[in-house]
């Protein structure tokens, strides 16, 4: 089904044994190659665009949703929209994993639109990794608009990762946070050569009693170029937490744009960002105990993305 | 010269034995009214447009130039251009104090467009105070545009203060630092009733080994909004700290948007932003101590913008 290439991929952006052990939907070049459901999770194709209805039924716990995509065709676009409907008392982690592979010179993207509504008391875990490989000169790009409503004491887990290989890539994210409904983000994006990278995170804390905490880290090299804009909005009693750095190198550079605004004198925001290069007495501990510059510059990088 | 009400707005908005013992000039509802030169310190009319050139010779130590600006009529627009030449290895101070007193009903508005140059090895402390009063319901408006270009050496410091009583506040603020040039940034800003404040704040680290440093401060009550823009772009080896604290109370808005920009692996840029209320500890202590709500408050907000 898959060729070793693909294998490969899917490898490097989910973890393979647990996707086929579970609900599962596999795209790759645009077409479903591999589904699975369970008793709790049903997977529908949508009528009238192209993409997948994942739901979730209430009080559905331990289980997981894989929904990789895979795009090894080069001059290839994929668009797809996915709604995700997760039922009240829920506890599951949905995995959307995106592979690009194009060693050819025509431009391969994949642009994903998904929609999320986490009902009351549920518990989401999302993951979303993404990489690309090949040694062409093809632009590989990755955009990707996310929307999700957490309902009165919901919780929402994020792990928003950038492994490599991404020429360009625009990620929009949306949340809004009802009564009692809790927010955690980890970004972690990695650029080189001439790679940009732009993230928008939008966070509405509406209901009473809602937090956010948002950590994003990035390393930008080469010529790369980075863009960060997080916008968090206190409009009732709400604690709010974003903090992002950056690891900049070569000729890249990095912007980053938090903005807060409480609309409540209940409203708690708070904001901490840093821009910089490697520590130099990181390194020189590193390099002291044998490691070549280079080798402790990847060592102190990987912890740092962790 | 001046009247009672003209002289209490002047001792709200700059230190008047300061004032008239050294190089001065006090413009009252658009015309100078007191003018003062030193050996060292020259003060000019512009020729094409309303305003002055201050012109402070080089190696001046230890001088001030006060520059305060009083409106007291109603339905008055004043505009004014001012330009500072501060020569290479001086010290010295500016003070630019604005003080409207308007008891009608028609908006009195004072527009100021500063523009500095600090030469070489010059230290320049900038002191900008605005303060309003009068019982009236009319407008009373501050909108500054200053644009600062700091020399190799260079130090400035600068003290950004809307005491109380305005209604419309635009603050934009330039500055550009060379070579190992300097920038210290105290801000305060309170807002009360329906008053509005806006502060854009863009430094550009230009030359290596410059450094900048802002703190801001505000409190915004009532229904009052506040607008707060900084943008700090580190284009060579740098280093760059913007911290705001921002307390909130009854319906009052905050926004902070704070933008970082590194463009040379060796640039160093650090934002920290928090939005909040009167801590509640805080108050209790107070108030164990004997004083009101009201009172400890009032304690508490002085402290915080001191």
């Amino acid at each position: 089904m898959l060729n070793s290439v693909e294998e490969k991929i899917l490898d490097t952006i989910d973890n393979v044994k647990d996707l086929f052990s579970g609900a599962h939907n596999v795209r790759s070049n645009g077409k479903a190659i591999s589904r699975s459901i369970s008793k709790n999770i049903d997977i529908i194709n949508k009528e009238d665009k192209p993409g997948i209805n994942v739901v979730i039924k209430p009080n559905t716990i331990g289980e997981s949703v894989h929904v990789p995509v895979i795009l090894s065709d080069e001059n290839f676009k994929d668009l797809v929209y996915n709604t995700f409907d997760v039922g009240e008392g829920s506890d599951v982690v949905v995995v959307a994993g995106c592979g690009i592979h194009n060693c050819g010179t025509k431009t391969t993207q994949h642009d994903g639109i998904h929609d999320f509504i986490v009902r009351k008391g549920a518990h989401l875990k999302y993951v979303e990794k993404h990489y690309a490989g090949g040694d062409g000169e093809a632009q590989k790009i990755f955009n990707t608009k996310t929307i999700l409503e957490v309902e009165e004491d919901g919780v929402l887990e994020m792990e928003l990762i950038q492994i490599k290989g991404v020429t360009s890539t625009k990620k929009d994210t949306e949340i809004r946070l009802h009564k009692n409904a809790h927010l955690i983000i980890t970004e972690r994006i990695f650029t080189e050569l001439d790679q940009e990278a732009q993230s928008h995170i939008n966070i509405e804390l509406v209901g009473e009693d809602s937090t956010a905490q948002v950590i994003s880290r990035s390393v930008s090299k080469d010529n790369s170029k980075q863009l960060f804009y997080f916008n968090m909005k206190g409009e009732n009693k709400c604690r709010g937490h974003i903090e992002c750095d950056s690891i900049i190198m070569g000729n890249a550079q990095v912007t980053s744009v938090p903005s807060l605004s409480a609309y409540n004198e209940d409203a708690e925001l708070i904001h901490e960002a840093a821009i910089g290069k490697i520590a130099s007495d990181q390194l020189m501990k590193l390099m002291s105990l044998g490691l070549t510059e280079k080798e402790a510059e990847e060592t102190i990088l990987k912890g740092f993305l962790k």
